[in-house]
């Protein structure tokens, strides 16, 4: 067991958290991650109600350990996907995405722990004053949605941690052990992951979409459509097509135009790599298998023991 | 001492660089940091050769300990500058913004040691072919100029460790022991900070701009004039209308007329709060007084070592 407040907290083993993702972290991820010792995360953002409930039955048959669910608040039915979590009991409901206050209470009243993801301090602040149990602080360098103050991990969490008195789980980034050693320096409590468990077995997402984070290298994504909502994804057509209409002062309706629909999907799921929205985080650059989830988890802690072994001794 | 690839290079007793910043370090910052145990720099940014020149005779007389100088590789008269250097025997110059091929072999064959500054895995492996002595790893989240690929210091450090053999200094959001244990977790063997030391005591900056950096929340600075090259710095009335003309697609010679000419000296060194240029990094919401450079050297190294004992012993 690594002791930390997010491992008493969760009553898991490692602190150690999958990040929620669209198309690729259904029941089969969550319960992977939450087996190997960590927390595994049902994303609900691409789910219906109804696939999100037996999502969270079907991980009930590949894990006794405790998962939770990610519910981005942007969602028209967000209170709908809420509600499914109640009436399942999910013991953890991750929030991101909007804000909490609307849903704490109903959550909180049925005894689920509830944490929420910020990128900046006020909605830190703001996170814990409503009664969260504890933050993702997500720097700019996470794939997907992101916070439109582009705070990067390295200077957001320790602001994060002096602000707020909650556990704070660091995201953005983060795909080793030397950074979960580096972020634990800042003062987090846990780290979530979420690109690197988007390349293991057990992600839901389509093998073109894993081998494309493998290949990417260093400068492999790009923060778009920061006009709609920014977006970290990989390069490839449909992100050069963004990031010239960026460039070129395009207003949110082309924006919205040109991102059509169903984007996401044709990428992550269905794996067109030159259409499709390639949700990444910078943390690709460093991804160089598509292995089993456990062995992530187990890579992490070694490499982080090693990392701070090393602070110590001479260098 | 503490023990480093970098204090061995320099022969120093602690792995702290202090970045050469235009119009803030002059010799009397850099000789503060050097007699400190750090190494300090002199920023040639904004100076002319002679300047530069009487700089360095003047360090001289304020410490006996090394000191470098920081070139900006982009100014048309580099080669002047860096042969007021090697004409000084400085022993440690930095090269930044620019390919140090051109000069290096002049360089070398003056027996100056070369650290070359870096933003992405590329830049990192040429300056190790040319034969730097070692690179620093600058991320998104700096002050002042930035690289276009937008590496966060949390990913671009461990990928340029994974890339070269000589010693890495992380850049790029550094104010505090915490983050300098974080990078050093990623495997760098020392840091630069830069906006930290901007605002101390021996920097050279304008009373009011050290006051704005100290004033600066996590959300006070913002990277803009991408078209032109990529400038992190506060959020003020020059910042808001640099954001402005980029959201409507201002081209390069559009940018320009609004930048005009001095603006940095304006804002740094001068002290216009709404008109100048800040150059600041995201570090700035983590600093909170102006003190002498010696007192953050010596914050640094004991946050540093709690930080680094806390990773190992019970969370």
């Amino acid at each position: 067991m690594f002791p930390s407040r997010i491992t008493a907290l969760f009553n898991i083993h490692y602190p150690i958290v999958q990040g929620g993702m669209v198309w690729v972290s259904g029941a089969k991820l969550a319960a992977a991650v939450s087996e190997a010792g960590g927390l595994g995360l049902i994303g609900a953002g691409s789910m219906k109600p109804e696939l999100l409930r037996t999502q969270i039955e079907k991980g009930r048959t590949l894990t006794t350990k405790p998962f939770g669910v990610n519910v981005p608040l942007l969602r028209g039915d967000a209170a709908e996907l809420l509600e499914v979590c109640i009436e399942q009991k999910v013991p953890i409901v991750f929030t991101s995405a909007g804000h909490p206050g609307k849903f704490i209470d109903r959550l909180l009243g049925a005894n689920a722990m509830v944490v929420h993801v910020v990128a900046n301090v006020k909605q830190a602040r703001k996170a814990h004053e409503v009664g969260c149990h504890a933050v993702v602080a997500e720097g700019f360098e996470a794939g997907g949605h992101n916070g439109v103050d582009e705070l990067t991990t390295l200077t957001l969490v320790p602001m994060v941690v002096d602000a707020v008195p909650i556990p704070v789980i660091a995201a953005g980034g983060i795909a080793d052990g030397r950074q979960m050693a580096a972020v634990f320096a800042l003062g987090a409590d846990g780290v979530q992951a979420g690109t690197r468990f988007a390349a293991t077995v057990e992600s839901s997402a389509h093998e073109a979409y894993k081998q494309a984070i493998v290949e990417a290298g260093d400068t492999g994504t790009t923060l778009t459509l920061r006009r709609l909502a920014p977006v970290r994804m990989l390069k490839n057509l449909f992100a050069s097509r963004a990031m010239d209409a960026e460039r070129q002062g395009a207003n949110r309706e082309q924006l919205l135009q040109l991102l059509g629909e169903k984007r996401e999907r044709a990428g992550i799921f269905e794996g067109d790599r030159e259409e499709g929205e390639l949700e990444a985080g910078q943390s690709a650059g460093l991804i160089r298998d598509i292995v089993p989830a456990a062995i992530v988890v187990q890579r992490m802690i070694s490499e982080y023991e090693a990392a701070a072994k090393k602070l110590l001794s001479p260098r």
